[in-house]
Formats: structure tokens, sequence, C-alpha cells
């Protein structure tokens, strides 16, 4: 059965991204320390193939714009994941096909259709919203998840971009008990609750 | 040795406490939801038991003037604390003594000079920051905290009190493996590294 989640990286004063976020600075001020842990101690190579184990299970992706404008040159001609990503915008585009299965095709009819779209191609394989926190926070206030993982990093950054700002109140349940890895980091996996409980 | 921690209960949205917060409404609203691991499936008996094992390792408390204000009738005649709690304020007051140990020492002086005091009476045991959240954050800006323990409640609340604002960047790393409970509820323990490090 396919899943709606998202799967981020968060620091202890909820941040998942630094301050002063720009196209030539995509994580913030530091935020790349949210990110070390899938990288340090990893060859590139090594670091490329947990990204692609990571993105198996899915079969879509849904991402915002913003994400999209910083991520396009880093991700390079052969993305790590390997879907159709369906970019959440009001800028009509045509699609921008990549090597080995990554299509961005762009969805100016609104969250509801581009999650649609998700559906149908990925079938039974599970639908991974990327980010940014913009389309986290719509997707949640759709209700639209239904489960979500965080990696919990040891760090406070002091600001930045807040996962959960102007998010209603919910609740959520763990769906896998806490792994702590060897970069001190603590991966918590969830499955919401009461997703239609209002604000 | 004496080790100077603190110990809260927070939110995945980083909150410590709900809006709202009043004499009538110490934890703000849904505020108690961050709390109901201690309770929920224990009897009062119990619930009490297993506070004072918390409290068990500490020798002395640091705690702020507006947390006594709102917590000292809820904590009644024999409060679990068993050991001196140094009040942190800037109303001088003759100090408040309870049963069981528990005496309420109101110093004026300074946060340097209540961890003094409360070095001096802890000997070897531990010094425990109760909160709220501005003396939290007093401590970590004196780089006086050396460890701390986070409950992560798998609830968002959408406001209240968070705890790590306006902290200047840190980094931590973990003392101890991470352990979910029944309750869903995330145990964390950290311990500072860098303290030093400038914002």
């Amino acid at each position: 059965m396919s899943t709606v989640y998202f799967d981020l990286s968060i620091s202890l004063d909820g941040y998942i991204a630094g301050p002063n976020v720009t196209l030539s600075n995509p994580l913030g001020d530091d935020g790349e320390r949210l990110h070390d842990w899938m990288f340090v101690g990893r060859s590139a190579e090594q670091a490329r193939t947990f990204e692609e184990d990571v993105f198996a299970p899915c079969g879509a992706m849904l991402m915002g714009r913003t994400m999209l404008d910083v991520g396009i040159e880093p991700w390079g001609e052969e993305p790590t994941f390997h879907m159709p990503v369906f970019i959440l915008t009001h800028r009509p585009h045509e699609p921008v096909v990549k090597l080995g299965g990554t299509t961005y095709y762009f969805v100016t009819t609104g969250l509801a259709d581009a999650l649609e779209q998700a559906r149908a191609a990925a079938g039974d394989k599970d639908i991974v919203i990327a980010g940014g926190a913009n389309l986290v926070r719509q997707c949640l206030a759709a209700g639209m998840v239904e489960e979500f993982r965080l990696h919990l990093v040891p760090v406070v950054l002091g600001g930045g971009v807040r996962l959960f700002d102007g998010v209603a109140p919910f609740t959520a349940e763990p769906a896998a008990s806490c792994v702590l890895d060897s970069h001190g980091v603590t991966h918590l996996h969830y499955r919401m609750r009461d997703r239609a409980r209002p604000a």
C-alpha cells in the first residue's frame, strides 16, 4: 500500500534549514550540519547509494518550487530520486527530463491535483514529500500526510526555517522505535493520528 | 561527581508549555499533554514515587520565580523534590520550608550565586534546573548546563513557550541511547559539547 510521508533532518530547536537561505546558500547558514550524518564517513558513492536506498520504496515525489530551484543544479544530471517529481508551482513549465528515471513535472493546478498525479505515478509505491517547509505545512493542513520521519540532529541552530511554524495542533504516534546512530542523530518515525483534528 | 542538567518534556514543535500560561493555567492550553506520560496509567501514589525517583540523584534544584509562583500550590505541603530549591528572583523573600526536606530559598544576587549556593547544598549529588524556559536559557547562555534530557512528546501544540527561542547555537552529543516508552514519548539524553562556542 502506498504511504504519503515526509522525511526531514531537523535541529533540536526545530529548524530544517539555517538562516539566510538563498540560491547560493540553499541550506542556510550552518544548515549543512543537519545533513552531515548522511555524508560524513561515507564516500561520495556510498552517500549516493544511501540516498538511493532511502528513495527506493517511493514511486513519486512531491516538491515545492523553491526547493527545486535551489536543488536542481546540485542534484545534477542523474538525480538519486529515480522517480517522477511533481513540483507544486504557480509558474507553468515543460517537464524537465533527467537521467535515471527522474523527471520534474510542474503542476499549476493545486496540491490535490499534484497528489493525484503522484498517486497515479506511484502505483503501490510510497509518495515522499521532499519539502520545503511550506509544502510540508500545506500537506499537513490538507490532511494528506500519513507518516513522517524526523532525523533529530543534536545541534541548536538558533535561527532558520522552522518546520512546524504555523501548523495546526496534531497528535502522532511512533510507527517504529527510535534509533540513535553513530553521528548522534536520533531517527524518529511517526504515524499521524486524528488527522481530521481541527486546529 | 555533580552534574548540572535540565530535564523537560517538549513537543515536536519545541514547546515546553502551551499558549496562554497564567497562574490558573500553569502549563498553558493543552500543555498538560506534555506531562501525561508521567501520570497516565499510574496511580497518584505511583506517579509521586516516579517523580521522587527522578529527583533522587539530585541534591539541589534551580528554579525561576514564575515557575515557583505557578507551582507552589499544586506541589503542596510535601513536594516530591526533597531538596533545597534555589529560586532566582529580583524579589527578596524569607525561605519557605516545606515538609520532607524541600525548602524554597530566594536568591536575589544573580545566577552565578544561585548556582554556587546550589553546589554547596548538593555536594556530590546532581543539580537540576527545573525551569521555566527563561531560566534554562539563562543557564545555557552562562555555559552552566552540562547535560540535558528531553522527553519528546508526539504532539504539535502550535503555540506556547518555546524552549530554545533566542538560544545561541550549540552542539550536543547523546549521553545515552534514546528510549521510546509505551506512551509514544522518546526520552533523549544529551551532553553539551563546545560549551564555550560563541553565538
